[in-house]
């Protein structure tokens, strides 16, 4: 399934199923046919596979003019960030892929070693925006502004110790994220106030089930700045693959229902370009994964909004 | 008020007040004075000065007869962490008191310089324990498992670029947080790894409204070690002190009701000791926040449990 989370006001979101042009209402859906689905996108990622073929059913089962009538066209709504508030921060993957390495050590601070392990960090969940939703460029914070595309992987249950040959049991689906960075607001090295700002998070624009994802290591990502092509890679270069990534985070943490991996960038940041160019207040970045779509954002100044 | 947060049965917690020696359950008093109030801690926050308004106000009117009937002997309760989920990940400030930074220095890979603006980090909602609770020892992960006490700062409401002299408008309370630091966790500098394992963030035993707290900058914090004394400081010794904190980071992050600012620790850390000296399976750990009182836990071997 595609899941979208939507705004129909200024306040309320609601979960929806894409199908074709149009957006189902899964709340809506589900009173017409006399069977409850919840309203939001964490409450349905709780219940997994049966969330997931309950509402597949309902669809299959419902008559054309009752899609019609719990549904409005996919042009119409104002789409969120699938998660629009994930439960706990964000859990981001740095230096990945290994050209991104090789350039950070050039550009930044990091060491031009490969990582012997996942380099974890973390994005709070006041960071995340949607699809559309302005990137905040606070001058007073940062000169240094970049863009990292990245492929997100949401998790479907409680895990620890996750063997990597069960990994993919504790997929629920994927998305874009755009791991916003400021690379000059690290302090003592700490990645959190360079990548943890608010709408430092772009995510989306659609919530995509691993069932519809063939192989998640073969997917084409790329990213535009301003119409011309920064990022172009594919997640078969991931220095640790989906599997290692979860066997990993799950010894350390508890993973749970709803959690967000950004499984890191590849190369071609604005750092580690020649020369370096970042992005400024009018900027609009797209970054695109195979499969799942295209995050359009702009960059505003902070002082504008 | 003094408030903390206790099980009653295996999967239920509650919220309660505590008065003398014993603990009152805040939704049977709502309930008996016909007046609702939440049965957990996130919900009476987010309630701000109103619900201890309406909460001391309902204590007060009752009589001795139905407040024995909505409470328990203190003793009996076994309490939880006050917030037992967090959520988001807690924020936590690394490097704030001079002479830990002196001995981080020596012992760790951090700059002998004084940080110029606050060092953060983050420590996920899993990490959360109560007092009393096991703080979880993986030797696979770490041989140099470290102690940590802080005064760990609740915020009230939502706030963005709080100046200075209105930060504590935006205090809720105060507990002890033990920031559990595996010192060889880190990843390419990153520390959430080595601060964010499970059971890393006892806190508690109580929360205390900031009305109770009469200078937040002037108390004392210790932590034994099975016994004997290792940390003994002063808050007056922070480098960026709690209005400093929130100045900072609402300007870069939003802050919001229920979010945890653990104000990092000062001097005494094992690491910083020659020899250095780590905690193991067995050991029993406590620390204490003038005003606030002691969280003690015991260190487990992970393969025990």
């Amino acid at each position: 399934m595609r899941l979208v989370t939507y705004k129909i006001n200024e306040t309320d979101s609601q979960l929806g199923f894409i199908k074709e042009d149009r957006v189902i209402n899964a709340e809506q859906l589900g009173k017409l046919k006399n069977s409850a689905l919840p309203n939001n996108m964490l409450d349905f990622i709780d219940m997994g596979d049966e969330g997931i073929e309950k509402a597949t059913k309902l669809i299959n089962d419902a008559s054309a003019e009752e899609l019609r009538q719990c549904s409005l066209l996919l042009a119409d709504a104002k789409l969120m960030a699938p998660i629009p508030r994930p439960r706990k921060n964000i859990i981001g993957i740095g230096l990945n892929y290994t050209e991104h390495v090789a350039e950070s050590a050039r550009s930044l601070d990091t060491s031009k070693d490969l990582p012997q392990q996942p380099v974890i960090f973390s994005k709070p969940p006041t960071a995340v925006t949607g699809l559309g939703g302005n990137i905040v460029h606070n001058q007073d914070l940062t000169k240094q502004l970049d863009y990292e595309v990245e492929l997100a992987v949401i998790i479907s249950k409680y895990g620890k110790n996750v063997p990597k040959d069960k990994a993919m049991d504790y997929v629920y689906g994927y998305t874009v994220i755009n791991d916003v960075s400021a690379r000059d607001c690290r302090r003592s090295g700490q990645w959190i106030v360079s990548k943890g700002q608010d709408t430092f998070a772009p995510m989306g624009p659609v919530l995509v089930t691993k069932d519809e994802i063939e192989d998640p290591h073969n997917l084409n990502l790329s990213l535009k700045l301003n119409g011309e092509e920064r990022q172009n890679s594919n997640t078969k270069f991931m220095l640790f693959n989906i599997n290692d990534l979860i066997n990993d985070i799950s010894t350390v943490f508890t993973i749970e229902s709803g959690d967000i991996i950004a499984t890191g960038t590849p190369a071609g940041v604005g750092a580690g370009r020649t020369p370096q160019a970042f992005m400024w207040p009018g900027d609009v970045v797209e970054a695109t994964v195979e499969g799942i779509g295209t995050l359009v954002n702009t960059v505003v100044d902070a002082k504008e909004i």
